[in-house]
């Protein structure tokens, strides 16, 4: 499994553990060191836009003091939203890694679905290479919140 | 002029004339009373994605203690990005008036038509319900940036 990716998922399972969000981790990576990872944040700040995506964007550019990430590459979980497509774009990055699909987040109850009925992205290598690996091992916090007793619905 | 949106253009001249970001302000109302409002941070933060809208969202959902500000109404002095526009829907925010067009915006510089070529928004009043209001106003803070001596480009 990808290394990244990896570290990616246990930020996906510590953030889902300690019930600050939902099932989501990203990290981003320059030059083969890890410049940031998050993971959703939506239950613990309330803030509906804290998608793992988002926060990670946000610490990477504070860390490295600048809005330009274009050198940088981001592994996510899952597929980001919408919104966190357009993050990763304003930032310039210019490589997405992700496991899960949007279908499997529907599968486990994340149904943003509606807004990709109102907001369609269409795929430009050019702005942005996107790869899909590992989705197996990003499956697996999307399983434990399936099985979750306490986990609360957003 | 609609007095929300009045106090969303003050937002955007507060933030450019600071340095803090571009000539974009929010306002979040709910029940004829603010909630919160924000304005473009970028430069200040270094966050790519610290829009106005975004931290309007962000600070109201703080302040009301809950993810879901379907209550709410959104006041922006510019059409929303297609990141804001997906956050204004993961708040299930149900109205939306903004001032400014996206052309508006093109033409004193913010150009993310890229990123329309590759995000497409459809509108679905089902969602939202969007409204263009005192655009004339809303254009005043995007003329003093034009004229802006020291303005950083983003």
């Amino acid at each position: 499994m990808n290394k990244w990716m990896a570290e990616a998922v246990r930020e996906a399972f510590s953030g889902m553990r300690k019930n600050e969000g939902g099932p989501f981790g990203a990290l981003i990576v320059k030059d083969g060191k890890v410049v940031s990872k998050a993971h959703n944040r939506v239950l613990k700040t309330n803030d509906p836009a804290a998608h793992a995506e988002i926060l990670a964007i946000r610490k990477a550019s504070k860390r490295l003091g600048r809005f330009d990430l274009s050198d940088c590459e981001i592994y996510s979980t899952c597929e980001p939203c919408p919104m966190c497509m357009a993050a990763i774009l304003w930032a310039r990055i210019k490589k997405l890694c992700y496991g899960c699909t949007k279908k499997d987040a529907e599968k486990t109850g994340f149904d943003d679905r509606r807004f990709y009925n109102v907001i369609n992205i269409k795929n430009d290598k050019k702005l942005l290479v996107k790869k899909q690996i590992d989705r197996k091992s990003c499956l697996a916090p999307f399983r434990e919140w399936d099985k979750k007793p306490d986990k609360i619905i957003y």
